[in-house]
Parts: structure tokens; sequence; C-alpha cells
């Protein structure tokens, strides 16, 4: 009937798919944590005697210590952390571990434990993306005037600078981190003491454990708290966009290595090489990170799957909460590690990316902006005469900025020889200097800004 | 070589694959009064003329008196809403028109006229969300003291209140709205003039246009503003999450609605009836609801592929950025205001609900607390008496309050008549009293405050 | 610059994200099987000589023989489970071991491997939808006349037998089969020989290889074969379907459980009970399964975003093509197994049901068909009637089929006595015997030739 | 209380969020025709009478011929397109309209309805495949020895010629024809006469209907029918993994026609040029598609959310079925029209393939290769003495095939000057002949057989 490695029958399966010690042992701090700070305020309000809850906590910061050098055993019949800390409580100090549990349930306790963990990884990664960000911003001010062509469509359009073309993964890593610490102060409320899903009998100060356990308030509404997971859907949320932009980066950074582009050396250390082909570097971890945001995608797709319809409160569906959680949150740790070291290490090769900035013609809409500044043409009209020049260009076989002066005014005789002077790359991305454009002047501003954001000056 | 309808060519193919019109005329509002910002920016500044900034101003805000009145028509060749409106334009005033385009691109433009959009669907969310918050509130300052079994895994578990269950679904929406605040606050940045993506060499005052368009600030990045779709996303993700509350409430409503619980009637306006069976009322706006919710994931995750690996600066895929944020906009807006009248006009049946929260001895964990508190019972020893208790009133064949106090203490002496007093369904949902449990004062006590935060009172 | 448990730097972060070992060690059979058929071909063809091969192969066989007794060992350094099986080879046979990747490429190998264990997985998946089929298949054969309420839209529509219900989910289950079968069908093609991306100049005989690993045939393009992950999609998308079956049977058994309806007792080897409430019967496993499509789908999405938009050939993203399929394989096999599990042991309370199938006016439908057939009145008319009549009964607050005579005549002259040998649910599921309609003489029928598709009889 | 423009208030709200008139009005033909199948089997079953049966269908043609001229009126008060026809079949012919619905329900009509929708998208999208495979095959052949460089990672691994590359989508395509002629096969059931959920007391003639309408068989149980969707789930599933190849073929092109490959001109009508830069050729077509691939991720993504956790039979959620179904075919029809013409109208720069070919030592296979062969050097030693001369070349800054032999016998004596005629881009491609190879003669044989599959010889 079973069939398979199930032979043994239903309840071989049962322990298989009820248990879930092999993921959630991860939470083993914060579920000692939260009974250190559970049996504290029961003390404290005389719910339990003080000798007991002393012996209590001494427990619990043995197990502490003994699951921080042996790790944590999995013992499935126990099912989850819980039961796992609690049956190896009992064995340490006896029956009197059998008060820890008054006024609270599995329900509020795993809320509690899950919601530490998550609002943790949300500071790991605020501080793993402002390490991109640093690294990103020292890159910037290096190459504040390296001049790269900017693509739309992936065709060259008009020179920039590679300072810049870093500065706008600075501002994509800055929301990421907003929303990080968006997710973080709503996720700020301290489940325990809803029980098993509509509060208790005993009285308890909830002000204190969430106090003790570091939330700024106690949950409102206890049916509510023991079947909400939302705190776990705004990490993977703001993991998966952040997955999304490392996924630009990286696609770039895989076309500027690609043999055509030749914009970018990757660092050795970051790549894999061939002993056949010494020279050849294949950018792995750009890859890696690139596909890793599809399974980043993946796993915020999982959890809107599973909470979709399901009624209040607790139903045991939200126990797979924690898998697509605990794998983003490794697979974005990674991928923001492995990014900040291909941004810091690797050589960009400025003389090639240089020459083909000035492919393309990439300065024609220079010459439009000349016409309407210089002569006050209309835009549109200033577009067309440009378009001309180029044709023009293009039929000399010359570059825009080469042409005759002649040629030029045979197309619009109100150019003249000023125009030069707008024409040429470095005119050009000099010229940009609207705020947030391109020039190297506003590259300048913008990483002294980011720096001090970041602390670095 | 085309096939069916495209038996035309390449030519019809492109253009109904490019043509983004069909969807975008929705933003001919944005359109506009971003091209009067810009254009009263580039008159302050000196870029044009006062009395050509003033014939574009006339001609935009006599487009504007079009639109509204006749709507936007659909001209293909035109591809999307920036031409057309241009296009009408210089219709109406001549080449004059063609001095509006200045210092900027469509890429700034749509990126401008978008945000704008998303903005005020970002408001028009919260004022729906706040709207069923209030009849949450209203429902459940109704029902504070009504009795209904609180359920876990769908099964009996304790007597809660009514309004708390409601309020349960208020802090759901609370959290909704902070997500939209969240997500409002952080693309309350204007990307006009960040132009096709580097920026410009008009001196503007992009200051002026981001305060006038109602904007905290301009963007610091062109490359990163015109390649930006955060905001979108941020959007669609906490719809998602507003969705995947109101499949959970709609679930309910389902659930309560179907004749084995019992315990609500839907009203007549939101259900569909049977002509056949008059008593019939199915449930067919809830379920609209919660199937609504799986187009809504589906919107987010169409952007997020979309979104993934694409190089700077502006690509063509982006174009598909705006059929899901309609889709899921305009769907959420029904559901939300469905889910509203559903929750005002619904009659609750609360003798049904009170009957059913006395099955399950769903008052078994208070005999339990009463163990505890009045005996210093170890809560697992307490949990263990009672347990067989629940089995000895099985065995007797009726409910855990009415087992004989000789039954009880043939269990455990410790137990007294006292007991009795924790075992009525009301003596339960009264104790529980800890911050956030369902005890009528405690609920009485949120609705109060909501009611406060909704400016109810 | 790392941060966190990266401080060791880059090459710590390369480590980590570039090796496979820990998920791909899944595959050392296929991956051993492979290379003995490879190495075998390679000596048919005078590739290698006899006597290389002959060693080869027992060194295999040898390291075979070792991760069977003892595992596979996870060397990072050696990344991936190809190069772990070479590393040992050599250690083994030393030089010659150098001999056996003549011909292929790591890229080939992969692709190979990984085809082997996913067509191994689709027979697995067949083979536990058999299983639940004929669970199925049994009880609905013990239920063909058991009679329960139909709902749509879960409001009491008709009534029909919990034969005929559990036989719908038959029908699922067969179109899963037939989508792994499709599936595996399609996915019969070796790409051993397909070398990095281009072919190879040895004179292969793919055929042989092919054959040796029992595929039907050669990849036909080695291009496409390196970079072609759509088997691995194949059996996410078919899985993906049976969890979503899956899902709905499991919230039909929660449903069911619940004390609302009473439906059924699942068995205690499969559900949690709890020492504080005997009987309560927690349906975890039926949540768990229901759970898992959630991360079953974020499989497939996560897979689909990953391979989205990379060129051709080989990419390294492509390595995350294993951990969902492993996830999802993991996972449904547990879900069809428990679910097979609850099918089978469950006890039905055919009692409630047939007493809730009385309720509702069920047999409404039945009474407007019998107007049709028995008086040739229009269906829409006699629909009409027949809302006259469930109003009539409503208003006597009796069933349909216990208002009188005369109440009925009253409302429409035609209807005689025979009308009452319509009315009694009993009487509706017999008359239902169109092709695939409830009445019990149909549910037999279905039942037997299911029996014989399954081999039972 | 409502909001917006839902002031009319719950009726407004339910009219519209009720109504499928909007979208489902595209099943026109297949409403009328089910209909017409219907009665006639009705007539042949004395169901009805013959004149009836003929009234009602001239009735019914006359409307299909209305609604072909005229489009289909929208009157959301008749909620769906079988209210929509049979109020205007009652307009039209009076009370005996009334006798069509005998019989059914509105639930086996829309499976049926949407069933033969569904059947025929699968229908269009094998012919529209069939015609981008025929541009493909097309191109291969006039480029079967056009060398190019093959890439993994995107980095240049070994020479391959276009028209291998070009098959490898060939390939691609062939899976996703299969897919959709799977699961054409797999829906080819008809649901009427599963009528609401039970069956019919009605003595139907199934079989005939199902023949009437095309369907190889009726469906097997009532209660599935009316609750499945999967034959939508089918197709959007087929429509994904075949929108997943275009975007990969759509990022090629993308790469191919950016400046720094230069491998491709896109034809004029399928890119958007720019008056400002003649040259610039946006693969607006290209990116497009790209972009749709994950608008047609997200519309299998909703569906299988909106399914998940459904109880049977029918649920109003369902309604939900055909937009995502309408958008994706809709979408995928324009992508593969645009491809095709991409595809068959591009210009290849093969000057600039084979120019990038040679770079990167791409024939380092090759050497490696040969002294396996021709000194019988175990491969694994063959490759590190390639990388040795790799280096050499690398250090005498010349390609591979430039090494004096002197060079290369300094590395490993036995080389000897044979190795020259395997080191150009020409000779290696030309060696690549195994089974799926890129030699040029297997690209002929495998362009002549796909050409006799797609009956172009």
């Amino acid at each position: 009937m079973w069939g398979g490695r199930f032979a043994e029958g239903p309840s071989a399966i049962m322990r298989e798919i009820n248990a879930s010690i092999p993921f959630d042992k991860a939470l083993w701090r914060e579920d000692i944590a939260g009974s250190r700070a559970h049996v504290a305020m029961l003390a404290a309000q005389d719910i339990v005697s003080a000798a007991d809850a002393e012996t209590i906590d001494a427990g619990l910061a043995a197990i502490a210590e003994e699951y921080a050098r042996d790790g944590v055993p999995e013992d499935w019949s126990l099912e989850d952390i819980h039961m796992t800390v609690e049956a190896r409580l009992t064995e340490l100090i006896g029956p009197v571990a059998g008060r820890l549990h008054t006024a609270r349930s599995r329900n509020d306790q795993v809320a509690t434990d899950f919601r530490l963990w998550v609002r943790h990884a949300c500071e790991e990664s605020d501080a793993a993306l402002a390490r991109l960000q640093a690294a990103l911003v020292t890159r910037a001010g290096e190459h504040s005037a390296s001049i790269m062509p900017g693509f739309t469509h992936l065709q060259i359009a008009q020179p920039v600078t590679l300072g810049h073309h870093l500065l706008a993964y600075y501002e994509m890593f800055e929301r990421d981190r907003s929303r990080f610490a968006d997710a973080r102060a709503r996720m700020d409320q301290c489940p325990l003491g809803s029980a098993a899903l509509a509060g208790t009998g005993f009285v308890l100060d909830r002000d204190a454990t969430a106090a003790a356990l570091g939330f700024a308030q106690p949950t409102r509404n206890s049916l509510d708290a023991v079947s909400d997971r939302d705190f776990a859907l705004d990490y993977l949320m703001a993991a998966s966009q952040c997955a999304l932009h490392l996924s630009r980066l990286a696609e770039e950074m895989i076309l500027w290595a690609s043999q055509p582009f030749g914009f970018i050396k990757l660092p050795d250390s970051l790549s894999t090489g061939s002993s056949i082909m010494p020279q050849k570097r294949n950018p792995d971890a750009a890859e890696l990170v690139r596909g890793h945001a599809g399974r980043i995608v993946g796993c915020v797709t999982a959890l809107m799957v599973t909470m979709k319809g399901l009624p209040l409160a607790y139903s045991k569906d939200m126990q797979d909460d924690k898998p697509p959680v605990f794998e983003a949150a490794g697979l974005l740790e990674l991928s923001l590690a492995a990014m900040t070291g291909m941004v810091a290490d690797s050589a960009f090769n400025t003389a090639r990316m240089r020459q083909l900035a000035e492919q393309g013609h990439a300065t024609a809409t220079d010459l439009a902006d000349w016409l309407v500044r210089a002569a006050d043409i209309p835009f549109r009209e200033a577009h067309h005469i440009t378009g001309a020049a180029v044709k023009r260009a293009d039929e000399r076989g010359v570059a825009l900025d080469q042409l005759a002066l002649a040629d030029l005014q045979a197309i619009d005789a109100r150019i003249d020889e000023r125009v030069f002077g707008a024409l040429s790359v470095e005119a050009s991305v000099a010229a940009r200097t609207s705020y947030g454009g391109t020039a190297p002047e506003r590259v300048c501003e913008q990483v002294k800004a980011a720096r001090e954001r970041l602390g670095l000056e």
C-alpha cells in the first residue's frame, strides 16, 4: 500500500511529514531566549515561584551551551524544536520543567521564535547590503569620470560614466535596505502570551516579555498573532526585490565579461578557470547570483500559495513557512557576499569601454540639444536635423563629430563651429549636470553623499 | 508565413506587439499633468519662452478636457499615450508643440506618469482598506461578547468572541495599510529630468517639477530612474499580501455560509440566489474575492519574472509593467469593496455559533489552567489530568462542565466545586483578559482604540 | 568587507556558492551508471582499450559499492558529484581514470545524470499515484450507494454518492499519471555524447549509450542537449498539477473532519491527537499536504524564473535546477503516501452525510426534471414552478418531499402523486444514470473499469 | 461606505465583480456550437420534439450570424455568455427557448465551451510553432556551414555553425508542439451532460454530443467534469515552457544585435528606429517577446493559486480561469509571429561571427582531442598539455593555431605537424560529426529531416 521507503506504513509517513525538527532546529537560540523571557515574566507575576523560575532558567542556559557546542539532536519523535528543548529540560531538571509551558502554547511560541529569527535576518541583509553599497561607492569614486557607452535596449545610446552606472545600483540597494527596515519595523511586535489562539486567563505582563526580547510592543490580537505569517512574507518580498536587482547587476557582469564586450575582468577568486583555456574566466559566481533570483522568487511564491485561503487560527500548513525563508535567506546572503566581491575586485577595462562609447553616434542627442540651445529650434525639429546629420555621417563613413562643418551647414545653416564643442564623448558627459545626471561632478557629489550615509567619511 | 490574423505580415505584428496605447491610455491624466509641470519649469528656467509655455499649457489643458469628455482615441500608429498627447497638441497649437519635449525623453516621462498613477493607487487602496476596517470594527463592537468556537486546524479549540475574531482581520488590514504607506513613501521621488538615461545638459530645476507633481524630491540617479520599476513591484507586493488576507476572510465567509456551519447569512446584494432553491445564497462575491487572490499573485509574479536579469538602462520589456499593475489594482479595488459589503451587511447567526462553541470540550484548557492556579500543579501535569477528565466526559456522554464533581475528584482529588466556575464558555472567554485576549472587555478596548485610529470617534 | 561567516573572503564564498555536491550527490547512482555506459561504448568504438575500460568499470563498480554502504563524501573543493567520483576513481585505479572523460564534458554528463534521476522520479510518482487510486477505488466501491450532499459553492446542491465523489479524484490522478507519462516519454532521449556543446570528433556510438541507459534514442542537437532543462520543468509542472489536486482533496478532508461537518474520522496514525482533548484529531497530515502544494508551486516557479532569458549553451544558472526538483519530488512522495493512508483508513460517517444531504431541498432539481418529463413543461418554466414549491416548503417548515400534494398542486395543477417518487435523496441519486452520473449503478461500473485499469481484478 | 466609483453600493459592486461577459463573450462560437449539439441530441433522444429542436437550432444559427456581424452585446445584468445567448434566443423564438437548458447546467456548459476554446488554442499554437520552425529550418539550411563562436557562460568556448545553433531552437519548439499535442489529447473529453455536478436523470446520449463537438469521448465523472480546470493549466504550462524558449531566443537576438556583438541586423519591420540615430535599430519586438514570458508565467501562476484548495464541485473562483488563458494565448500568438518574422528576415553578419569564433582559443579542445587520438594520451593529461599550449600562445600573443611547432613540441614532444590540421575553426566544426554535433554535414542531415517532418519537402 505505502510503497517505496514508506513500506513501514502510515506511522512512518506521519513521523516524516509531521516532523519539523530537521529545519526548525535552526530556531534553537530564539526558542531558548523566548522561554527564558517567558519564565522570568511568570516569576515576576507570581505565576511560578522564583525558585522554580531560577531552576528552569539555569536548565535552559545549560541547554543553550550544549546546543552551541554539540548541535541540536534530531529526534523525529519529538517533532519540533519546542518539544526537543522541553524534553531535554525535563531530563535536566525534572517535573518542574512542566511549569515552563504555563500560559503559553506552541502556537504563540513558534510565532515568537520565528519572528525573532526573521527580524535578525532583516538586520543581516541590511548589513550585507551596506557592504555591497560600500564596494559600489568605492568603485564609483574611482571611476567618476571613466566613460562608457550607456545602453538602452542594449543599443549604444549616450555616453555615461562608469561611476554613474555603478551608483544606479547603489540606489537600488538603498531601496532594498529601506524595505528590510520597513519589514523589520512592521514585525516588531511580540506574539508571546497569545497562547493557543484566545489569550489566557493568567495575569501576564506581555510588555515585559516583549521588552525582554527587544520587541517594540506586544501584538494586539491573539487570533491574528498565531495565524499571521506576514512578517515572513515581508522578508521574502524584500529579498525578492533585492535578488532581482542582483540579477540585473549579475547579467551586466556576465555581459561585460563576455569577449565581445570585454569591459571587465572578474576576480580569479570568484570565477572558475579552465586548465585547458587559461585565459578563460567563467563568471560562475555572477551566473549563480542570477540563477538564485529564480529560487528566491520561488520561495516567496511558495509561501504566498501556502497562505492563500487559510481560515483562522493556526493551521498546520503554516509549518511550511520556514523552509522557504531559510532557503531564501541563505541564498541571499551568499549572493550579496559574492556580488560584493565581484564589485570590489573586478578590473574594469576602461579603454575598451571608452572605445565603444564613441560608436553608434552616441552624442547625437547632444547635437539636437545644441541646436535647441544655440539656435532656439524646437526640440522636435532639432531632432530631425540631427537625424539628417547622422545619416550624412554614415554616408561619409565617419563619426558624427568628424563630419565637416560644411556638411553640417548643408543640412542646416544655423549650425556653426561651436557645435564641435558639444560632440565629443567627454563634452557629452561633462554637460549632463542636471541633478542625477552622469557628469563627473555630479557623480562625485553623489559618491560623497553616499559615503556619508554609509558612515565611510 | 505569418499565419492567422497576422497574414498582413511583420508590420502588422509589430504594430500590435509594440502599441501600448490600448492600456497606457489609462495614464492620460498623469501624462498631461507631467507635461504641464515640465513646461512650466522650462519657462521658469528660460529654456522655453513664457509665451510658448503658455500656449503649450493651454493646449494641454484643452486636451485634458477633451479626454475627460470623450475618452482617449486609440491610434496604434501613435504607439503610446505620450505620442498621442503630443500629436494632438501639435494639431492644436502647431510646431511650438515641439518645444515641450525639450530636456526630457519618453523614458523619464513614462517613469513619471506611471509613478503618479501607482502612487494614487496606493492612496486608493488605503482608503478602501480604511472603509473595510470601519466595517469590521463596527461589527466587532456589536459582537464583542458574542461567543463562537475558535478553531485551530479547523477543529474546535477554545471559545472566542466574534468581535475578537473580526478584529484579527482589522489587524491584518492595518498592516496592509502600512505596506501601501511604505510603498508610497519609497516611490515618492520624481524621475522627470532624467531624460533618456544620462540626465541632460539643460539647466533644469528638478526640485520644481518634483514639487509641482507632489513628489518629496527628485530621483538621485538618472540611469536608475529610467530603469527602475520597484515602485510597481512594491505596489503589487502590498496588493498580494492584502489579497491573501482577503482570501482568508473570504474562505471563512464561504465556510460560515455553508449549511453545516450556518454561522452567517450573506447579504442578498452580494450573493447569487437560485430561482429553483430560494433559500440558496451562493457566496459568489466571497468566492470571487478568494479567486482574485490568485490573479493578483499572478500579477506580481509576472512583473518579477519580466524584470529578472534586465541590464540597464531602459529595455522595452518594461512596457509589460503596466498590464499587471492595472489588473491587480482593479481586482483589489473590487475585492475590497465587495468584502466591505459582506462584512457590513451579513447577518451573524450567533445562536448557532454559541451552540457549536460548547462542543468539543472547548473549555478543557480552562480546566487545566484552573488546576495550575488553584492547586499549583505544573501545567504539563494539569494537562494530563484534564485529558483524563475529558475522556471521562466522553464515556459519560456529557460535556466537560456537566461531569459530576465526584467524577472529577476520582481523577484528581485536588479538584473542588469552584472548578465549575471556569468551565462554561462565558467564563472561559471572560477569563481571557490577557492583552490581546478574547475577553469582551478586551475586545471593547480594542474596538475603541481602533475607532479612534480610524477617526470614527 | 565580507561580513558574517564569510570573513574568510572571496574564496570561501566562491567555494560555498559554487559547490553543488551538497545536493547533487543525490545523483551518484546515475553518474556512475552513465560513466559505465560511456566507457563501455568507448571500448566498443576502440577509443579506449578493452583493458582500460575494464579497469575503469571495475573501479566505478567499487565506488558504487562504497557509496551505497557509506554514503557520498562531501568535499566542497571537488565541487560536484562528477569530480567526486572521478577523483575517487583516480585514487583507486590511477591515471587510467583520466581516459574516462574522453569525448564527454560535465555539460552532457550532468544533463544525462539528471535526466535519469527525473525519469525515475516520474516512475515513482506514477507508482505512488496508482497506490492512491487503488485506495480511492476501494473506498468508492464500498460507498457506491452511500448518499452525501453534493456541494457547489460549498452550498448543498444535489445529493451524490460518496463513491462518485471519491472517483472524481480518481480521474484527477489518472490525468496526473498521464502527465508524468508524457513527461517521461518526452525526456526519453540521451544527451550523452553532446560533449561541451558542439558534439565531438570522436567516432561515438550514441545509440549504444542511449540504449545502455534505457533511453529511446539520443538527443538530436548537442547545443540544445546541454542547455535544455525542459525535462525538469515537465516534471515540476506535472508535480504541481498533482499537488493542486491533492490540495483539493486535503481541503475536503479538513472540512469533513471539522465538527460542523463531521463526515469523517481520520486515522489516528495520520492525525495528531491532544492529551488534553482526547476526542481531538487534528488533520495535520491533510494540512501539510495542502501546505506542500504551495512549496511545490514555488519549485516550478523557481525553475521557470531561473531559465528565463538564458542564452545558449550551458550557463551556470542551470545548476539551480536540482534543488527545486529534489524538494518537489520529496514533498510529492510524502504527500501521496500520506493521502493514500488517509483515503484508505479514514472512517466515513455516512449517517451524518445522509442527514445533511436531505437539507437544503437538495432534490429541487429532481422536481424540475420531473415536471419536464411528466408534464412536458419547458425546463425554464419547470425551474420557476420548482422555485415556488421550495418557497412553500420553507413557509411550511418542511422538506420539499414532505409537502402535501395539495400544496404542490396549488402551485401547478399538472403535478400528481407520482412526483414523490422523484423527491427522496435515494430516488435522486438512483435516477442520475447518465454516463458519468452519480447513480450507484454508474459508480459500480466505473469502479469496475478502474480496478481493471489498475490491474486489481 | 463603498468609496470611489462604487458609491452606488453593493449591487453595483456585485454586478461588476460577478459579470464575466466582458471576457467570456470570447466564447460565443463555442457556446452556440455546444448548444446546437445539445439540442440535436435532445431531439434524437426524444427529450425535446424535432420541431422545437429545429426552432431552437435555427435561432442559434441566427444569433451566430448576428454576433459574427455585430459582435456580442455586453449587458452585465445577463452576467455571462450563456445567459446572453439564451436571452437573445428567447427574444427570437419565445418560450420554446426554455427547452434548450434541459438536462444541462451552466456548470457543464462553461466547462464544454472553454475546453473547445482551449483545444482550438492548442491547435493555433501548434500551427504558429510550425511556422516558426519552418523559418528556423530555412535559415539553418542557409547557414549550415557558417561559423560562429559557441558560448558557454557567455564565454567563447568552441566554434559551432549558425545552422546548428538555430536548430537547437527547432528542437525546443518541437518539444513545445508535443506539449500542446499532449495537452490537446488529454482535454479531448466532453463534459456536456454532467449537468450541475451529479449527472442527470434524462436519458442522454453523451457520445453523440461528444462526437458532434469533435471530442474523442465524454468525461467519465460528472463531479470531476464540472470542477476540473486541468485543461486550462495544461495549456498554460505548455505556453509557459514555450514562452521561456522564446525568451532565450529573444535574449540572443538582443545580444546579437548589440554593437559589441554585431552578429545580426534585425528586420526594419520588427525594430523601432530613431529619427535621431538612423543606424539605431532597437530590438523592441525581441524585448517584448522576452518581457511577455514574464506575463505568461504570471498567468500560469495565477490559475495555480486560484485552484489551490478548492473543494468539489464548482466554485465561483473558477470563473477566474479565463482571463489568464485568454491573456497568455494572445501574448503567445503575438510572440510566435514576431519571432517568426525576426528569424525569417534578420540579416546575419557571418563575417563578424567568424571573426569572433577565432578568439578565445576556441579550438583548444580540438588540440586535447588530437592528443588523445594521435598520441593515445589519457584525456585528463591531454587537457593539461593543452593548457600549457594555450598559455604559451598567450605569452607569444598569437592564436593557438599560429604557435610554432617547436613551441608545441617543447611542451610535449608527441605533438607533430599533423596537429595544425585540427586547429582551424573550419577543421574544428567539420570534425564534430558525432550524432547531434555541429559539423555542417550533420546540420544538413538535420535540416533535411526537419523539413520532412514539417512537410516542406
